[in-house]
């Protein structure tokens, strides 16, 4: 048998490390020994642990080392390795792949920590800094950091104000008291805005279709919107409301579908179109009420990402799905909080590009976008199961409030 | 009170035709009077009505007779009137928005069948013949269709071979004899092998992630399918089973989720993307199995349409979502029935693609998916509420017992 | 090949029995020929169709002529035959089993409309008169209908105030205005209310949990309840948020779960059942809110029926089924509409005692209750897939603002 | 501030307990002190902690020492208080309430493990010896354990044997590669079979829709099924189709729906009732074939519970909601292992009964039946979102093949 020995720091019971790592030395066959652990007294202070852990043969080793590695373990001493991009968008096989965690790499016997942190990217090192860049983004001969020693991660800890978040993240279920939830989102934003930190909100057609894209138009008039990241879809439905009345032919009034309604939904995108825009459309006078009305009279930014499934587009929508990508990233620099409404595709695109430190409400009538986004990882994500109308209209009764 | 007599012929009753005529007249506040109706007395026989309608105004009675024409109504006889295309992607505000149903338009006192029909789009015509044109591809100077007369749909009859298609059209249910409905899917691929015309399949992840690809594989090797429409997530995913076993890090044989296990999925496509892209993977080695490794093997066509939330992506994604769409368009030509497998986004890509008269099949383990499908109209649209990939080992089984 | 000729009367198109009868034909083999079809000229007047069905061979005909009749066809005069139970509780094999639509049972050469009626009961002759009798209630020696002639139903028609109900029936979606549906619920209470009819709700734990409990205390204190069908399960937590503050030992104003906190759920029952149940609890002053609380100061009647998923059970539930099932009816006696909210039980159960034409909205937020109360072939069940807390929320706004 | 020293022993980390106790104390805005924490170095050794709790006042305290109580905390040496049931079926005020852990109860300085553990019960003293007795079976007079010191349960530690159960326990999703559970579904099977305790089985009436009531049937014959849990439908949905063929209507060989058809189930009920229930109808060779043909060929027991939903109900059905609880726990006795089969109701009341050391398999289309089971604290149950009637087929393969 070999073993080596890792170390682990912070709050390791709270957060659920120490249990992780051992589940995956057990799993993968391997044995360990607790050498030395210190537990933190108290609510503050971290815990230490000193681990030995043995395995059959070395590679058995490795996959448990590079397994604890992603949840904070330390091994042996080592600068990272790197290795050059073999050509635009090509890594060297033994790339390492990043979390949506904080991560830190050792270069010359320092720890630097990665920026622009996301998950399911290359760890590039550009004038000295390690940066998470997304794989088609990385260009020919760029050092790529590669797995093994020299990279440790920091698991996201518990956050301390439990009464806050904490308390029932990741519980995804239909049968709470939806006004407690409510509640909590409406302290998380005030907390970012109190922070200075941005607000985003990735709404889905279903918004509108439910009747709450007023109660969002009021929040972005009253300041609680900083980003706007959507599609095609949300955008048109918005301003075919304004425009003629209906959401994808259903009139708002009577709720009958009409009859080729669907044309509404066409001449709403011509006119936008014709007049040059969401911008245009707004400040000529076209769109007079809605979210994007709002968003554009409040100046706030907003990324309208195309899909297949697009109608139009509008003109506003990047229709290449790189370059959306980039566009979101670069509108979510400085993301204090998240609202995820009722938009999978979308939702989904988000949770791929925040850092796990974002918290995020995933609002949704199914549960499975939220239960998908639980999965990622993140401790911070809320997934609350409800009409998303009715959590507009109650969180904006919530945030008056204040 | 002004009024209009409008004419029907077909099977008005058992396309339920007539009903609609009737719930559209006194949704909208007008009436009818029934002048004339003769049933077809069997079967075979179509059904000819002729009916008088009144409404308060003529704003009114334009709003009915505009609806009802989607039903197949023909009003006062004349040429369909057509207005210039603006600019490129900009119609005249008056156009005519058509359905998935097939579409006649009169010219010069001709009923002219439309091309390439499609819902949401516009009718064009160029050389004489009406074509349905998406919004974004009529190019300035076209002659657009406006909506009034002229314009005559042909909604979808009910099949008459009932016991293959028909019975149970547009039901969406868990609670149904699942084995049924496989034997009626594979009926009805036979019908369309021998026919002459095209099996398009649209496959999501969950038929990696559940298993069902080494089936899908096997009916791609068995010549049961021509075009494969999906994304990004769905080739990587297929690949990177045959490549390193997992499927998004998850071992495919433990069930075990590797801890920063999506590295294998990065590893994936930039193992693919080195090899020049996934024809390439095949023939040198790379991918021995799975459905893309069948599909280049079997030379189908497969359209990878690129998504915000893709990881890499591939080099064969396109990745610009107009050009995505025509590439779908392309390929759906010749189809004649369309399984949908799992797959939210890229289903209802196609279903908006597809003329009504194509039969469908859509899986998914939600309600929703299929749900949102019949609500577009086709009468030849079976949602089937199962594991997709317990599907597809089915499906397989009763193709290979005929 | 053998024939036989059928009338039917009625709104033969808006009410799709035309469609459904030529289906029935064709779906087993048979054909038909209309040798007589007067349509109704206007939206007032019935049509009139004569048809002559033929089959193969007179069983076929005869499972023909079944079908049909469950569709309101008449076939040859002929008084309805009967037959004795042989025991209590075992009917004739011949019996007929009844559907939930109006039906008339030929006597002596009168039809005579029978009473009671709802799905899958037996028709007895008691003193002259049919009766709809659930199987185990059938008497020994009773007379009991036999299917073949002599038996006719009508199947619901169309409601004419389209704008009130009849516009959405049968469509279950998540994707709808809320609002819309919700007024019309409104208007339909208002009615039931001006007609004389009785109100009643069906409400599910959901709607403690949900924070919906005190919206529907409301109601009851308003007078827009006049009966309340449940189980255990919801009267305890209603009752256990008045006493303890928690519903199942989450505490409503902090929404944490307690350790070991489904005591408070036992506690209330304790406490309730120690005063002697639900009325004395309320009179002592042991629950001071919530429904159950204003369905005793109301004087309204409610019936607590057990399951084998009840803690306890409070002392007020009947714990045998079959007479639960007994109490429900006698309940629902005089029943004008009813709200099914949350309560996937005890909504099949009312669904399954309900004659079709009340009126009935089921407020649920998965799809699947609604899809299986719409196949029970009411047209007059909306299925609304929403937040049951914010359905009564919204709902108690619109019948105050009457 | 005041304060207590606690004492934890066990798997405090793989078990995640301590993780819990330092929430409870933060959450209740107490603190806590580590005194001495031993961590149990090996993957066989338990650890220890004796930790200090610090609370504002004695109220407080005592709120967050019953909770660590329920977590397995020891806190002050004492015996067990009692106190005397009021009436029949009316407990002390202060009662203690149990989990679906095992519990020990210290009694004259001896702790003594409780008899038939199950949650929600009352802790009885019966000539000596605690039993866990639900509320409606406590009799006047009788010692009731009252909460306070005196009482400790062992939460359950995570199994050693991960590649069996524990890996993938409670999570819930559609996603994942079903045959990785159906195998250890069925090494479960084996395992229970091989240590002599029984197999329970709780069907759904969707076993029988979906077309797995065959494999089912298999399952029973070949000796793998104990006990049958269930209800009144599921049995005459089973029953209907070897008399008549259809399952509540609808024709298993076509699919189609009869006209009237739910007679049929009517039909069956009447048929085995008149022969005198199941037992006599198969005797008589009324019934030849299916789940509950192998049952009573077999000579396994079966409960079936009432509900207020059913038709009928069969004679053999326990009506009485309390009894057929009873019966149901009876019929609990011994058993190892626990497959819950699309069948909400009667699975919910079944986790309710089961000790938490019972593995469970919980199989549904949605993911709310496996969700709720999973908020019942057993770390043993897995949900798997699919269809039943692939999952039956498969799992037999499985058991097949050993």
């Amino acid at each position: 048998m070999v073993h080596e020995t890792i170390t682990l720091e912070g709050h390791l019971i709270d957060s659920d490390i120490m249990r992780r790592v051992f589940d995956r030395v057990v799993e993968d066959a391997g044995e360990f020994e607790v050498r030395e652990f210190r537990v933190g007294r108290t609510n503050e202070e971290p815990s230490f642990a000193r681990i030995e852990i043995r395995a059959a043969d070395p590679a058995a080793l490795d996959r448990i080392l590079e397994a604890v590695r992603y949840l904070g373990a330390t091994t042996e001493v080592g600068d990272c390795a790197f290795g050059p991009a073999e050509r635009d968008g090509i890594l060297p096989d033994e790339f390492y792949s990043t979390t949506n965690f904080d991560t830190y790499v050792r270069i010359e016997g320092h720890w630097v920590e990665a920026r622009d942190q996301k998950m399911d990217s290359a760890l590039v090192l550009r004038d000295g800094v390690p940066f998470c860049v997304k794989q088609a983004q990385v260009r020919k001969g760029e050092p790529v950091a590669l797995r093994g020693p020299g990279i440790r991660v920091r698991p996201l800890e518990r956050s301390r104000d439990y009464a806050l978040f904490g308390f029932m993240s990741n519980d995804v279920s239909a049968e709470v008291n939806k006004g407690i939830v409510i509640r909590a989102a409406a302290r998380e934003m005030k907390r970012v805005r109190a922070a200075g930190e941005r607000i985003v909100v990735v709404p889905g057609p279903a918004v509108v279709h439910s009747g709450g894209e007023a109660a969002l138009a009021g929040l972005v008039r009253d300041g609680w919107v900083d980003v706007l990241l959507t599609g095609n879809a949300f955008a048109v439905h918005d301003m075919e409301k304004a425009i003629v009345g209906t959401s994808l032919g259903v009139c708002q009034m009577s709720g009958r579908a009409v009859e080729g309604g669907s044309r509404n939904h066409l001449f709403a995108i011509n006119a936008v179109n014709r007049a040059g825009g969401v911008r245009a459309a707004v400040e000529r006078g076209l769109v007079r009420s809605g979210v994007m009305y709002e968003a554009v009279r409040k100046g706030i930014s907003f990324v309208l990402a195309g899909s297949i499934r697009d109608d139009g587009p509008l003109c506003d929508v990047v229709t290449d799905t790189v370059k959306a990508q980039k566009a979101y990233l670069e509108a979510l620099k400085g993301a204090g909080c998240c609202l995820m409404l009722a938009s999978a595709l979308h939702s989904i695109a988000v949770g791929n590009l925040l850092p796990a430190r974002v918290r995020t409400i995933c609002v949704d009538m199914a549960e499975s976008v939220p239960v998908k986004l639980g999965n990622r990882g993140s401790m911070q994500a809320i997934g609350l199961v409800t009409d998303v109308g009715f959590f507009l209209e109650r969180l904006a009764d919530e945030l008056k409030g204040s």
